[in-house]
C-alpha cells in the first residue's frame, strides 16, 4: 500500500480560534492521481440530479464515485414516490395545490424544527425536477394520489412503482452525456488546501479482481470542489448509539451500505451537523422481514381497517393512523414491556376483506410474516394474548365500525367488520430515515460549524444533509428533496469557482 | 503579540478516514507558559463542582479560568433553585420521592430525547450533590417546593432564593482549598498532543491594567486533561441562526458571555454534537424587560390566576399553564401575525387581587413592563383589542372560574374573579437555555465524532453537554445537572492519566 504524497503542513493562521481547523490536512498541489471538473460522492437521486445540473450547466469531466457494487443505494429500492406540487401532471389532473400548501405540511410533521429557507426551496423548485426527470426519459403513471400528511394529491409514482424507475433512465441518460460512473471506491477523506476550501478526496479503491490486489489509496483533485450526496447512515449501529441512544436496538431499513462514513468526513472538514439525534421510524415495519418488505405494504391496510393490539393488555394501545413518529413511540412503549425472555410485540391484524385490497399481503403471508389464524382463540394463542379480552377488544372495534366513537379518533374510510379468519402481523419499529445532517444554505453549500458560513467548495444534497424536514418528514418527500437540493448542488458547483 | 510557540506538524496517521482530525494542530512538549494538575474552563456551577471533586480526589495544582470580569455566568444570576430526590432535606419533610420518578418527569419533558443513562446519572447521583454543597457552606431554605412536571417536591431553594447563594460559598470554599481562579481569560482553543489527547488550552488573558497593553496569547497544560464547564451560547446570534432559523430574532434570557466560542473549540478537536437545533423557550418572558427579570415571575403568577390573549383574534390561545414549549410556540404563532409596523404581542392579565401574591409584581410595575388599566376598555386600548371582543373573553373566563368546563383545561388551584382595576404584561418567548451540545457518556467524557468513543483528557459538564434533558427541561435541573456532571467530570479527570 503506498503512501498519501500530500503532507500536513506547517501554516500561517490570522485567527487563534480558527487553529486547530485550519491546520488540518493540506493536500499537495502537485500530488493528485487523476482530476476532474466534478467529484460528485453517491449515486442515488442527489448525485444524479448534481450530475445533470453540472452537465447541462456546461462541465464536461463529471465523475460520481459509488462504494457499493451497484447504483442507486436507497433510492434504487425505495419506491420512488415523489410529491411534487405544479408539475403539468398535476395541473392535467386539475388537480389545486400550491407550494405554500406543502410547505405548511412539511412544518406540520417537522414539528416546526423545519429550516424555513430549505423547506421552502424544496417546495418551490420540486415541479422543476419532474421535468428533469421527463427529460431523462422516466414514465410515470397518468395518475396523481394523496399520501398521509399532505394536504392534496401531489405523489407522482413511477412507471414500475419503484425508485429503480427513476435511477436507471437518469444513469443512462447521464452515461450518454459522457458523464463517468465508478462503483467500488470509497471516500476516506475530504482534502482541503490552504484556504480550506475543498479541492478533491481521498478514496480506497476496492479489490482489484485483475491483479488480486487491494489498490492503493489515491487522491482525486476537483476543480469545482465536491458534491456529497451520500444519504443517511441507519446501518451504523454505533453512531445511531451514540447520537440517539434509545434507538441503539432497532433494525434499520437501509441498504448495508448506508453507514456513517461520509457524515464523519464532512463533520472532519468542520461542518456544522444538526439534528444528527432525530431519526424517522417507520411504525409499518415487522420483526418477521428483512427491512421494509410486502409486510410494511400489508400492514399499512391492517392499519386503515384492522386494529393494532397490545399482548400485555390485549388491547388496542394506539390510533393506527396518526402520524409515523406518534405510532412509531406509541408500540415502542409497548415493546419495552417486554423482555428479552418474553417479548412484547404488538400487533395488526384484519379480516380477509381487507387482504384483498391489500398490496404485499400475498408476498408477506408467502413469506410468513403474516400469519392466518381461524378463530379468536388461534389469535390469541398465537400471540400470547388473553382471550376473553381480545374478543373484547374485537367486540368493541365491531361498534366503532358500526358508528360508536372511537376513543383514539381513528379516520375510518372504510368501515369493514372484524371477523375470522384473521391476519396478522408482529410489529417492531424501524429506523427509516436520518433527519439530520450537515447544514446546508439553500444553494446546497455545506456551513462551517466555527463561521456560520459556508464552507468553499462543499457542497451537500439528499439525506446526508439536514434541517429540511426538521424532526419528521412525511412520505413521497425524500425523493424530492435528494433531486431537488441535487439539482442545485450541481449548479453551485458549476459556478463555483476555486481560489475566487 | 508574541507568536505561539507551538507549530503544526507532520505525523504519521493509521486509518485514513481519521487522517483531517489527527493531523490538526499538536502542542509542543517545550512550549507551555504555564502548567497545572487540571485546567477547569468556566466558573458556573459545574466548573465549581468540577474544582471541588477534583481536589477532594486529591489534585493539587487545579486552576478555574472565566472569561467575564464576574464568576459563576449564568449560574451567579439564575434562581439557584435544586431538584434533587432523596436529599437529607427531602427526608425530613417526610417527602416520598426517587430517582425513578424524576427520571419520568425528564423524560416526559424531554420527548423521549433523553439519554437514558444520563438522565439516571443525574437523578440518582443529585442528593450527593446536596451533601457537597452543604459541606461548602451553602444554606437551604426549610421547605421543599414542586416545580411544574415535577411529580413530587423535591425543589431545594438557597436561602438568599439566588444562584448566587451557591456560587459565592463554593467559590469561598474553593479559595481556601488553595483552588486557583483566574477571570477576563478567555480560552481560544483546545490543544492536543500526537495521540489526540487534550494537553491543554491557548488562551487570550485580558488588557493588562499594569502595562496598557493586551497580553500575549499563552499556553497552559492540563496534566489531567480539561474540563470544560462554559455553560450555553443563547447570546450569539449567528450560531442560534445557523442552527434553528426560526429562533434567531429572539432575545435571550442569558448573560452577554453566553457565546458560541468553546463548543466551536470542542467541534474544532472532533467532539460530537448532539441536539444544537434544541432550545428551551422561555414563555414568562416580556419584550419590555431586559432577559427574565421580575415580569417574568409576575408573569407565572399571572398565568395561573389570570388568562393570556391574543390581540389580534381578542381570544385566549393557550393553556395558560401548559409546559414550557407548548406554550412559547403558541405565543410565536400570535407574534408571527403581526408585523413589524404593527406587531402582535400576545398578553397576560390578571386581578389585583392576584398582584398582591405575584412576586415580581412591584419591581414589573415599577419598571413599567406591567400595565394598569382601569377598566375593559382602557385594557383593550393599550393592547390594540376590539373591546366588545375582549369583555367577552373576560365574561367566558369568569364562567369557568365559576365551574364551566375550559377549552384548554387548565388545572385551577385557585379560582379568582377577573375584574378592573387589571394588570397586564406583553409577551413574547426568549431563549433560555441550549439543550444540545456536545454528547458525553455518563463518566463526562466528550464523545469523538469519527470513534463514537471518548476524547482522551476532554470532559464537559452542564448547558455545553447535550442529551441528559431531551428537547427540553423541566424547571430546577439544570442546576443539579452542571453540579451532578461537574461533580463527575473533576472525579475522571483527577482519575484520568495522560498517556495511559
Amino acid at each position: 500500500m503506498k503512501r498519501r504524497d500530500f503532507l500536513t503542513k506547517s501554516m500561517g493562521v490570522t485567527a487563534a480560534m480558527a487553529l486547530p481547523f485550519s491546520a488540518t490536512a493540506v493536500s499537495s498541489e502537485n500530488s493528485w492521481d487523476r482530476e476532474y471538473d466534478l467529484i460528485i460522492v453517491g449515486s442515488g437521486f442527489a448525485g444524479l440530479a448534481a450530475a445533470y445540473s453540472a452537465n447541462k450547466a456546461g462541465l464536461k469531466n463529471i465523475l460520481i464515485l459509488e462504494k457499493m457494487e451497484t447504483w442507486g443505494g436507497n433510492s434504487a429500492i425505495c419506491g420512488g414516490i415523489a410529491c411534487m406540487p405544479n408539475t403539468s401532471l398535476q395541473k392535467k389532473h386539475g388537480i389545486e395545490d400550491s407550494a405554500e400548501l406543502m410547505i405548511k405540511d412539511m412544518v406540520k410533521a417537522g414539528r416546526g424544527f423545519n429550516h424555513p429557507e430549505l423547506c421552502k426551496t424544496l417546495a418551490t423548485e420540486a415541479h422543476t425536477v419532474y421535468d428533469m426527470l421527463i427529460g431523462c426519459g422516466v414514465e410515470f403513471m397518468d395518475k396523481i394520489i394523496r399520501l398521509g400528511g399532505h394536504s392534496a394529491p401531489r405523489a407522482h409514482i413511477p412507471a414500475n412503482a419503484s425508485g429503480g424507475g427513476i435511477v436507471v433512465p437518469m444513469h443512462k441518460y447521464l452515461v450518454n452525456k459522457g458523464v463517468q460512473f465508478q462503483n467500488r471506491t470509497q471516500v476516506t477523506s475530504l482534502l482541503r488546501d490552504k484556504n480550506n476550501a475543498i479541492t478533491g478526496v481521498a478514496v480506497q479503491e476496492k479489490f482489484d479482481f485483475e491483479t488480486e490486489e487491494f489498490k492503493a489509496e489515491q487522491t482525486y483533485k476537483s476543480r469545482h470542489g465536491v458534491v456529497v450526496a451520500t444519504g443517511g447512515w441507519g446501518q451504523d449501529k454505533k453512531f445511531v448509539k451514540t447520537t440517539m441512544p434509545i434507538y441503539a436496538h432497532l433494525e434499520a431499513t437501509a441498504h448495508p451500505g448506508a453507514t456513517a462514513g461520509m457524515i464523519k468526513s464532512l463533520l472532519a472538514v468542520g461542518s456544522l451537523p444538526i439534528m444528527l439525534d432525530m431519526y424517522q421510524l417507520g411504525p409499518w415495519a415487522s420483526p418477521d422481514e428483512k427491512g421494509a418488505g410486502p409486510a410494511s405494504f400489508f400492514a399499512d391496510y391492517s392499519f386503515s381497517e384492522g386494529i393494532a393490539i397490545d399482548p400485555m393488555t390485549g388491547k388496542r394501545f394506539m390510533n393506527e393512523l396518526a402520524d409515523r413518529r406518534t405510532r412509531a413511540e406509541a408500540q415502542l412503549v409497548v415493546l419495552e414491556k417486554g423482555s428479552e425472555e418474553k417479548p412484547n410485540y404488538p400487533f395488526t391484524f384484519c379480516s380477509e376483506a381487507t387482504t384483498k385490497r391489500a398490496e404485499g399481503f400475498k408476498g408477506a403471508y408467502r413469506d410468513g410474516a403474516v400469519n392466518k389464524s381461524n378463530s379468536v382463540a388461534e389469535l390469541a394463542k398465537h400471540h400470547g394474548v388473553d382471550e376473553a379480552v381480545l374478543s373484547q377488544s374485537i367486540a368493541d372495534w365491531n361498534e366503532i365500525v358500526e358508528g360508536k366513537p372511537d376513543p383514539f379518533n381513528k379516520p375510518l374510510d372504510r368501515r369493514t367488520e372484524l371477523k375470522p379468519p384473521f391476519y396478522s402481523l408482529r410489529l417492531s419499529p424501524k429506523l427509516h430515515y436520518c433527519m439530520g445532517g450537515v447544514a446546508i444554505t439553500p444553494n446546497a453549500e455545506v456551513i462551517d460549524a466555527t463561521t456560520c458560513e459556508p464552507i468553499k467548495g462543499l457542497f451537500a444534497a439528499g439525506e446526508v444533509a439536514g434541517g429540511t424536514h426538521g424532526m419528521d418528514r412525511l412520505g413521497g418527500c425524500s425523493s424530492v428533496d435528494g433531486l431537488v437540493f441535487g439539482q442545485i448542488a450541481g449548479r453551485t458547483a458549476a459556478n463555483y469557482k476555486a481560489n475566487a
